[in-house]
């Protein structure tokens, strides 16, 4: 699978505290004076946000996994057409909240999904993976603290029980020791701005590398 | 793949007469005093309902041909989980305008998607095909003839060119043709009344047969 060095991905469970690593991490590219497209899944078209809206509510029938699945791969199947390559070849920075780590994780790891078929749509319909993946990492008691009380009415993702969040997080961490060279994993019990900062300084140290 | 003899489906373009053809299966379908669930897809439960409305809603960007082809299979999957399998479980009929072979028709035929794939989504993500499929065949231009003017707006795939009907039209042939055991093609250029009674009478034929 061929991956894109200006590809950056930033993934991990709920209360991780990816919204403040994100800010720093578009700060940090924005430096160097480059494009930088900052986008998210599932979602970053209009009709990928309008999947996403189906995904998320919690007032119709829940999606069977398959259904979930196929519903994630569409929305980025259009986000990689719109959005991502388009943003690549005109030489910006692409910096994602979640990608394709997010289906083997929660549709693998949590809802059981064999990980040949995530595979198979992967590389069916992605056809491209990051250079660099950030994987905030988090106790997932932890986590459920640091969310409490932040929405009135939880998602229909956020909304699953512990169990669930064990998978994804085992999950999440499998995806790290099969691809050490691109997958980093930060530990994210820190204080945000702890977190941040190491995450700004793997990024520094990975573009110097490359 | 696994055939269910009490699921039947409908198919073909525009204009072929489907919705008087379907009212007709069901009427004989019922003579019996079985249940008879008659459903549609894109559809067929509420979320696969909001899906539809993605799909042909022409106010946002168009989804590319994968995006396309995996909210069908999503749509598809939730149809099946939900709606289909249930109602054959319990003994009743399904009577569906639009199934699979709607996909390998127009994502397939039309979009230029290969087949190869859509069969890897209907084994992994359908499994299951009717005993019986209708194809109502009509010549493009005179489908178009019937339908101008019904709608004041085209959805998305109606606004499309005669080429890619053309191209349907010819995908669909080529299903009867490969499986002729199962779809059995019906010529749609008579009344809507001569068609629904060869429907019918087809229908019944294959009844006794089973």
């Amino acid at each position: 699978m061929p991956t894109h060095s200006r590809f950056v991905t930033l993934e991990g469970g709920e209360g991780a505290g990816k919204t403040t690593v994100l800010n720093a991490l578009r700060e940090a590219l924005r430096e160097g004076g480059d494009e930088v497209v900052a986008t998210r899944e599932p979602g970053g078209t209009p009709l990928a946000e309008r999947i996403r809206a189906l995904l998320l509510d919690p007032s119709h029938e829940s999606p069977c996994a398959e259904a979930e699945l196929l519903l994630m791969f569409a929305a980025r199947a259009q986000h990689v057409h719109e959005t991502i390559r388009p943003a690549l070849a005109r030489g910006a920075w692409v910096l994602c909240d979640r990608f394709t780590d997010s289906s083997y994780a929660y549709q693998g790891g949590g809802r059981g999904i064999d990980a040949t078929w995530i595979a198979a749509l992967e590389h069916r319909v992605v056809g491209l993976r990051p250079g660099l993946t950030l994987l905030l990492d988090l106790d997932v008691a932890r986590g459920r603290e640091r969310t409490r009380g932040r929405d009135l009415v939880p998602d229909r993702i956020e909304a699953e029980r512990d169990e669930f969040f064990e998978r994804v997080r085992a999950a999440y961490r499998a995806r790290a020791d099969a691809d050490p060279g691109r997958v980093r994993l930060i530990d994210a019990s820190r204080s945000a701005d702890a977190v941040a900062a190491e995450a700004v300084q793997l990024l520094r140290a990975w573009r110097a590398d490359g």
